[in-house]
């Protein structure tokens, strides 16, 4: 639509702008300025108000092709929805890729006429003039339409005389009428129909992942701590040995910290004290020594073949391997030598180490994306992520992206997915929600969020309405970790075996995806110091070995949750949540069922790892087509109770099992 | 911000886009598409996100002018606010027409070294390297700046030494520290430094209008029915003689259905019937006949001279008249033989009436403006509106605008609003909220609303949840007429004389502008049938003469709760309005008050014409600041009643008082 700008108005007006208006397209992000997400498989709904004068009639198509090539542009007529000047269309999402769309619409003057001879015939009004001009537009299209369609309604017309009296007889207005209104001649002659008044939007994108971004559970751990000897890194080829046990505790995503060659100036020791032994093998997000940098294999580990073959393996048991994107240096990256151009430097010349006053990070430097060779570090950070890519790497894990420009991160992102429409980006960025929120808009397949601090009823409450229950959700996709090695929860230091099952519970079944750091399964809970959330001897300064059956672990707790969320659909949705009632400030409750109601699964948790809660939850009967009496299964124990209405009492013992996960069983016969 | 899209990116990046990110600027509405609008003496507040990678600092400012003359663009500084990543601006609203305004927004990289060093300092670390650094930005301020800021930069520093070693020592950096830090030195640097990453919006646009639009009580009343005489038009002349009763009653804008000479082929008689009788005046909706048409005065009525002293004498007495615009003709206006291209014709060439099958209206006609000839027409029905302007008027009432095209309203109001910014539009549209959405979006100042048919407190509520307490205030301001010369309300035809006394309390308290169409102070309610919303023997078909002073007439009640509204600033507002609850199905309870609180006015409605009913209401005596008990009163009946906390109970008799209208009084020395 051209707009009429009040200082300009009077001049402007050369062509008249169409009386069609199009409004509040969906989904669209930030005004279209940022692609909407969605997944292979789904189908793509458009919707548009599309409002006119008067008594006009109006049509109106969505019109979209994939990005990249040069595809034609395929419309897809909109239809009439129950809401009022509502339209829509729906789009089969076959492809990965972008996809992009604009509405348009038009004054259907054809489908109007034929209307309005319609009903002056049914009140036996004279229709002569109308059905002169009918058939003007008729004869219009088929003039407008290929050979093949035109001989097509020329033929279907061919009993209309061609020189209608004046005083055409209502029989006659009648049969063409009808022979107007049938299939498939309508459809022919509206698609040739001139499209008057014509307008269409600005054009949207949409992209489209695969299917892991929707429904992914992640595994985190050092490949250096994966082996038995205490004082040296294990390897690719021990780490292997794991891949089995991961997998059959249910996860589908291994996750594996920077796996380069670390730095040796300033390097880190035990507890991130300053390194005084030469065989501390320093933090991992220290990349870079005269080894190499982010292209290379630390040597402790093994070599780029070695670590081929850990990819390989994981793949062979349905594990896919996800590295992690550090845009950061130790001050021994051969980067500093070749490129001193991509840092900071202070006056005196000296490269600027990281810094956030009154703090210095000593072991690494920060690289300026914004300085006069942004653009060679920009494609050399390309080259790195499609260096990976080429070794099978299909999923990244981007660390503390809220630091680099984002800009830089839509070029990134959307240059790798223009090649690489598979490749998914998940952000590790903990700061304000809406820079939280621009990063995702800004290309993340998905991001970590708060969850971790999110604890009790009304935490847990407002942060799943913000970032599962509104628009958010059209473009933000949040991965619950339960840990990670810069975070243990006080939660998790006070709560005992039973907190570290309803943490596992909450993110197992709250969220289509999350993720676990290893050691959560074993009950780690020992911070370095009292208030600090780090790990006491945390794996990311120094060689550890983990006992894998140590006493106390929720292996098969979380194996069974795991199973649970493979087995039932509704789990593998965010769309799916539906928060509950429930009586207890201690006792979260909500569901996820599918839109066929044939998956419903209701969960109950117990938040006080201390103490037995009880009470009384709210099921919304109706919604579930429920009536009378049914039973849910709690899929962890097996038991099944028999349920009657709305209201049902639970009782949940943190030291037996903090939750119910339930399945609804219908009555025989029900749905 | 550049974008990078998709399709292009690795090709475009030739400049860095921003690493600065504006988002969410309010107010706007459809991105920006329409324009928010406010009132002349209004503060406009600017918001917008601001987000920036890591630790970097931002600075922003709206940039704003006037729209129509060659103004400059004056920048007013964003201030942070108390929500995470939202800067605002306060503009004050001096002038009526449009303002136009874009955020701009850049990195801050003076202030975040002076911040920097600050925090180095104050932790005894060197910072030798970060003043040079903080003494370069200020120099290279000074050569940016005018001559005269540039001098009184350099005399401030005088004292620093030109040559500073690298071991500055500590002293002398506090001392430039402080010295930088305080203003004016600060901001004049700030000023001139270097917008580094700068990224600016969109221009948005703000239609200021006067007040009158926001606070208004209309008076709608048929001039031919303002005598004594039976059988013949009352005129200009003898209407005046009502205006003095108008003004008593508390009302300010009068307005008039069409004066212009009426068409007599296919006149409508009494109760629209088809006139059988010379004597039958017609509908003043089917303008013009051969002595003229949309800028002719019927004769029936007086002279153009008697019309401009009707006008002069409201305005003496500080009422505004409103003329009503209704762009249709009938079969005799002037148009036809001087432009019959302004009109739909039949296929035999004959003009066509006006329908929507299955109906035929025979004395009218519709323009067609989507025609070719469009433009002429455009800009003659601008031509009348001018025409009316040079007679004084300012206010006009817009007749059915949703059956012409959104652009030609678009266009007409921008153009008279670039030379009368006072001038004043009221949409008559009801049609699908949607559309009536758009009809204010596309620059009606006023706009009628569905409130005639909104009668229980579900309806009420929902009504005013959607048009008075969201986003669409922006750009809807709802004008609620109780009645009309075409709705006659079911509710009103039944519910007597409280009924009356319900819809004109809600109407003058809910809204700060109303409107009542004559007969309604009356308590008129004889429907034209059983079933219709038409009056019997509506003035619209024939002459008419009214008793004013008839029996069971509500005047004192009106013009008592319009002395109320215009003593009680809250009521001079729709953004202060506040839906509060009561137990009572029956009564609706709500506020509004001042942003100070020292005008709070709570009304409670019993919304049952028919029986007395009771409840409990709940006043906010948080948000109120009330402590323990408070006196109010209410200022119909002048009693005052003793509340205490939270819940209050009322009685509310219909046949007494239908409504409490409630001055809260605050007990000695509160506040």
């Amino acid at each position: 639509m051209i707009e009429l700008v009040s200082s300009t108005a009077e001049k402007s007006i050369k062509k008249r702008p169409s009386s069609v208006t199009i409004l509040d397209v969906s989904p669209i992000v930030d005004c279209g300025r940022f692609a909407a997400k969605r997944f292979q498989g789904d189908d793509l709904i458009v919707s548009a108000d599309i409002l006119k004068p008067g008594h006009e009639m109006v049509a109106g198509n969505v019109v979209w092709r994939m990005c990249g090539e040069e595809q034609t542009w395929n419309p897809t007529p909109m239809n009439y929805s129950v809401k009022e000047d509502r339209w829509s269309a729906k789009i089969k999402l076959d492809h990965l890729g972008t996809l992009e769309f604009f509405v348009e619409a038009w004054n259907d003057e054809y489908s109007k006429v034929l209307q309005d001879v319609s009903r002056w015939l049914e009140h036996d009004e004279d229709v002569s003039s109308e059905v002169t001009t009918l058939l003007d537009l008729v004869n219009a299209a088929a003039q407008s339409a290929s050979p093949i369609e035109r001989s097509e309604i020329e033929s279907s017309l061919r009993h209309i005389p061609q020189e209608l009296s004046a005083q055409i007889s209502p029989d006659q207005s009648k049969e063409i009428v009808q022979l107007l209104s049938a299939k498939p001649l309508s459809s022919l002659i509206l698609k040739n129909s001139e499209k008057k008044d014509y307008t269409s939007t600005q054009v949207y994108t949409v992209i489209i992942d695969r299917a892991v971004v929707r429904y992914s559970t992640w595994y985190e751990m050092f490949v250096r701590s994966q082996g038995t000897a205490e004082k040296r890194s294990a390897t690719f080829s021990e780490a292997e040995a794991r891949l089995q046990e991961i997998k059959d505790l249910g996860f589908d995503v291994v996750y594996l910290p920077p796996i380069h060659p670390i730095g040796k100036t300033n390097r880190r020791g035990p507890n991130n004290a300053i390194s005084l032994s030469p065989n501390d093998p320093g933090s991992p997000w220290a990349i870079g020594n005269e080894l190499g940098g982010h292209d290379a294999v630390n040597p402790d580990l093994g070599s780029i073949k070695d670590f081929e073959a850990f990819v390989t393996r994981a793949n062979s048991l349905g594990l896919e391997i996800a590295l992690d994107l550090a845009f950061q240096v130790s001050p021994d990256h051969p980067y500093i030598r070749a490129h001193p151009e991509w840092f900071f430097h202070r006056s005196d010349g000296s490269i600027k180490f990281a810094e956030n006053p009154p703090k210095r990070y000593f072991d690494i430097y920060p690289m300026n994306f914004e300085g006069e060779s942004w653009e060679s570090l920009w494609h050399e950070l390309k080259r790195i992520v499609d260096f990976w890519i080429s070794h099978g790497i299909k999923i990244f894990r981007v660390d503390n992206p809220h630091t680099k420009p984002v800009p830089f991160w839509q070029w990134l992102i959307s240059s790798i997915r223009k090649e690489h429409p598979d490749v998914v980006f998940l952000a590790e960025a903990f700061t304000t929600p809406k820079a939280m929120k621009l990063l995702a808009k800004s290309g993340f397949d998905q991001s970590y969020t708060y969850f971790t601090w999110k604890n009790t009823k009304y935490e847990l409450t407002e942060f799943l309405k913000e970032f599962f229950l509104t628009d958010v959700s059209e473009y933000y996709r949040p991965n619950l970790f339960t840990n990670t090695p810069d975070i243990l929860s006080e939660f998790l230091q006070t709560s005992g075996r039973p907190g570290f099952k309803i943490r596992e519970v909450l993110a197992a079944t709250l969220s289509s995806s999350y993720g676990i750091y290893n050691g959560f399964e074993l009950g780690e809970n020992r911070p370095k110091a009292k208030g600090s959330e780090e790990y006491l001897t945390s794996e990311k300064y120094q060689y550890k070995v983990w006992d894998w059956d140590k006493e106390g672990n929720i292996k098969d707790y979380i194996s069974k949750l795991n199973k649970i969320r493979r087995e039932n659909e509704a789990l593998h949705f965010n769309s799916t949540l539906r928060l509950l009632d429930c009586d207890s400030e201690q006792i979260m409750f909500y569901g996820k069922w599918t839109d066929d109601l044939s998956n419903v699964i209701l969960v109950a948790v117990n938040l006080d790892p201390h103490h037995p809660q009880d009470g009384t939850v709210v099921v919304p009967t109706t919604d579930l087509g429920l009536h009378g009496s049914y039973d849910v299964k709690d899929l962890v124990t097996d038991q099944t109770f028999h349920w009657n209405g709305e209201r049902n009492y639970v009782r949940l013992d943190p030291h037996f099992e903090p939750a119910h996960v339930l399945m609804l069983v219908r009555p025989q016969g029900a749905i």
